[in-house]
């Protein structure tokens, strides 16, 4: 990690002794997490694993137009839930026609410009463009392309609602076409034989063309602009939640109705500023760092908890109600993408917690005076303000 | 397989080299579907499995009666989302009363006629006769009963929406009985215990008896038919969808409200028709072939497409997701009983996706000339014309 | 088992030979249960294991304050679908502010007074105080704590809807402040890093404090009594349903909203009584104790049987649409509190079954005449009269 911080690292991965914790004898940390049961087994240690994944530092597959690199079990085995593309699209460049067998799509774009086509079940179709801080979500299973539409390189991170997903395990039109013998083509089409002599015989992934022409203002009659749902929601157009030390921007299926599983957010957290400890009762964490340095604190229960250090497209996890916050680690903004795995939004501050909690219970509980806590603050904080 | 084939069956299994589609660096398809993963083994491979079974060719248990035979992730290790049974009695034959701890239960009438009996938790009853066309549909536990009322053998094929099913490990009123003391029985129905000396001591499964009178044509002050919703669907009475090359009716939980889980189909293709290139985003689907003969392939993404060849008695499988198509290879009707594990029926097909594409993007995609894609089809086939 | 029983224990396990039943050809007991596929291995064998698994011998873990035992897989391995902690508090005694990330929270309280807080994602909060027969339920992930308010110790049961669950494994609130920097809840709180000097360092469990003064009998303006749904139902002050052998209370969702994933009764059962044979087609059950000795036998199919005897402190299991019935085999009331893994409350007995099916094809079924059924009971007599 190349960024600044203002604390020594030497902090290390946990910030209490393991022994003192399992001296304690009704955590018998020695077999702690069960062994048996159908959780990660990266999580049934007496220690946590890293929840950071350097995607960054993974070089990316090339194609004529473009790159991509993923994040899932196999290289993050801690991210069941949830799994990532970083995903660049020159102008003109088609991530081709393509599904997904075993998860929905969540996207943000980051920079640059790109057209979606979609076909759903209805025989419904929406094309439509993406910019930068643009959302969109398609349903497990919908056929989709993306086209780069320039200037420059369209940038965007994928989730996927599965963390056993990988997107070179995806179902692609050409891969398809190209392993059905064109007299089934011919026959499937009404065409003839000759018609598919020279479509792609293997996969395509990532074709380059023209630059489409742009999107008509108005939606003609007969277009096919007709879903009843839109794939796109602007999330860096809706007015963020302001908080002492930043700014958070939620996209849940209530803002966007077509996203039934996922629940996405945009974190800024400012210089020395916080996200302060909570948890999400209903949902796993998945991160994509976009700008800045951080660092989480992950609290695993047990006596267990792990911070890692976070730079601009490091990835991050956290499973389903573990307690985390998020510092500001850098002189500059830390920006993070959050999808989380429900399209409900539900997350539980300890501000809120402690604040709705009457102070002699807090008392009895931390075995202080019950005076300790009357300059706590009554409410949820969210972001405190900067050191 | 015996019946005729248009094609000569030296296509074999994958219809592209598998070194092909292997050189491309992007697939990397040594290890290709992940090991990890919670799909079943099968599919994790560099080729597909077969995703046919010859239930036909197993030789049934059979009974004083009746016979049966089924399929399930015993045999055909593919199918963990569904597994099937094939079931004939002889008219005064009585599948005994039970239930099914760990599957709902579908079912198509072949041939013949028999009686239903139903229970359900708030005590409603439904008795109702079934012929050939009709579907029934038990939810998971309730308890049922199915007697052959003649003329003839009833045939029928069961359906069930787990893998796991054995129907060789269901829930029997004379294996329950049979195994509870008979103070104990004596006690629980309030009657002499010499009333249950001479029930049986071990499960019946297939009891012989007189075919019961025809049902009242006029519900009865007091009678038990007052089910909120009816167990039976004639699905052969159901107007059908009709294509240029064979029809298709859906019974989902829309036509059918208790069938909550799983939606059912009957598919006719014409000789030398075609069900065209499609997938079902949101289930597995399971097939028995009831007449002619078909040829279905099965694309698994990744280069991975895999053909086998049907004759009326098959199960086929699809896992959800999995592009496929079925061809009649015979001379008459080719006739299918399908099922997908969803109570809502989704479905695209290549041609609704690549109608509402435009020719621009699908030249880019196939690296072909736009006007490549003036003759294809505008909207969506399902099945075409035959050759 | 210390307590009386009216049969002889000389039944054994099994109500009848292995072997009779394994002479069926379609039985085949060999393989029976398939070794395939995701149920528990217990449950997979020719013999059924135990249901009864004896957590009053349990030495229970010991605080200042208070008592804690809990019944999961790792010493009931066939209870993978619910598990129990059985807990005591002291007046004035904290069970401190937690929350479970794996399951939600079901609770009895068996005798004495406790107070809970709770903490919702919406900032809403409850504090409410629950006496004898009183049932709280917590959403998954949702943070509470639990103080003794006497007089005398309060015992109560717990239940959640996850089989691997280990109170062991819950995430308290002094772990996590006591493995978080002093710098970092300093920042967290806007408060100076002295202030957690005394805080606990390791998780508390169980603290010691005043009893806190009785609630206001009026909601104060500006209180945090403010969720919409209540978590207190006072199960002890329904009306019974009223049986010749017993009563039994029931809470399900429709009842108390808040329990969405649970549902519970309270089962009294008269000296020589029963509750009749009878499954549950969409839940497992998990069962505690409270008073008297029982005995339950489970019917598993294909010809297996189980039976086990139960005294007070003893905890239960049947998986879901497994057959079950529950004798009194003492001299005083047997009173049991149950949980079922499901929000709706669904049953079927055998007399419910029986009575609505026609004499003559339970004649058939059960190869007796048919006049044999006349004297059966017409209609669910779910707890049939005493010996």
């Amino acid at each position: 990690m190349a960024g600044p911080s203002k604390r020594p690292a030497a902090r290390g991965q946990r910030s209490a002794p393991l022994g003192a914790a399992a001296a304690t004898p009704f955590l018998h940390l020695e077999t702690e997490q069960p062994a048996y049961g159908p959780s990660p087994a990266p999580l049934a240690g007496a220690e946590l694993p890293s929840f950071c994944y350097h995607l960054g530092a993974v070089a990316p597959k090339t194609f004529n137009g473009g790159t991509a690199k993923e994040a899932n079990v196999e290289g993050f085995p801690v991210s069941d839930k949830l799994a990532g593309v970083y995903m660049t699209l020159e102008p003109g460049a088609l991530r081709e026609l393509h599904w997904h067998a075993n998860a929905a799509e969540w996207a943000y774009v980051i920079e640059g410009r790109c057209r979606v086509t979609t076909i759903d079940p209805l025989g419904l179709s929406e094309i439509v463009d993406f910019g930068p801080g643009d959302v969109w979500y398609f349903p497990r299973g919908h056929g989709h392309s993306i086209q780069g539409i320039g200037p420059g390189t369209c940038t965007f991170i994928l989730v996927f609602d599965n963390g056993y997903f990988s997107e070179f395990g995806t179902f692609s039109i050409s891969d398809w076409l190209g392993h059905t013998p064109a007299d089934v083509l011919a026959r499937n089409f009404g065409l003839p034989v000759a018609t598919f002599a020279d479509f792609p015989k293997s996969e395509v992934y990532i074709a380059t063309g023209p630059v489409p022409a742009p999107l008509p203002q108005e939606a003609r009659p007969g277009s096919l602009n007709q879903v009843p749902l839109t794939h796109r929601y602007q999330l860096l157009a809706q007015a963020p939640e302001r908080f002492a030390g930043g700014t958070m921007r939620v996209v849940s299926e209530r803002e966007f109705p077509i996203s039934s599983t996922m629940t996405g957010a945009l974190l800024v957290i400012k210089p020395g500023g916080l996200r302060e400890l909570h948890w999400h009762p209903n949902a796993a964490e998945w991160q994509y760092y976009l700008k800045g340095n951080g660092r989480m604190t992950v609290f695993g229960s047990n006596g267990r908890a792990r911070t890692d250090d976070f730079a601009a497209g490091d990835v991050g996890y956290v499973p389903q109600g573990f307690g985390h916050y998020i510092e500001n680690t850098g002189d500059t903004d830390l920006e993070i993408v959050l999808v989380l795995n429900n399209a409900t939004y539900q997350s539980i501050s300890i501000t809120s917690w402690m604040s709705s909690t009457p102070d002699l219970l807090l008392a009895t509980n931390f075995k202080v005076p019950e005076a300790t806590f009357a300059a706590f603050p009554k409410g949820e904080v969210v972001m405190p303000e900067q050191d």
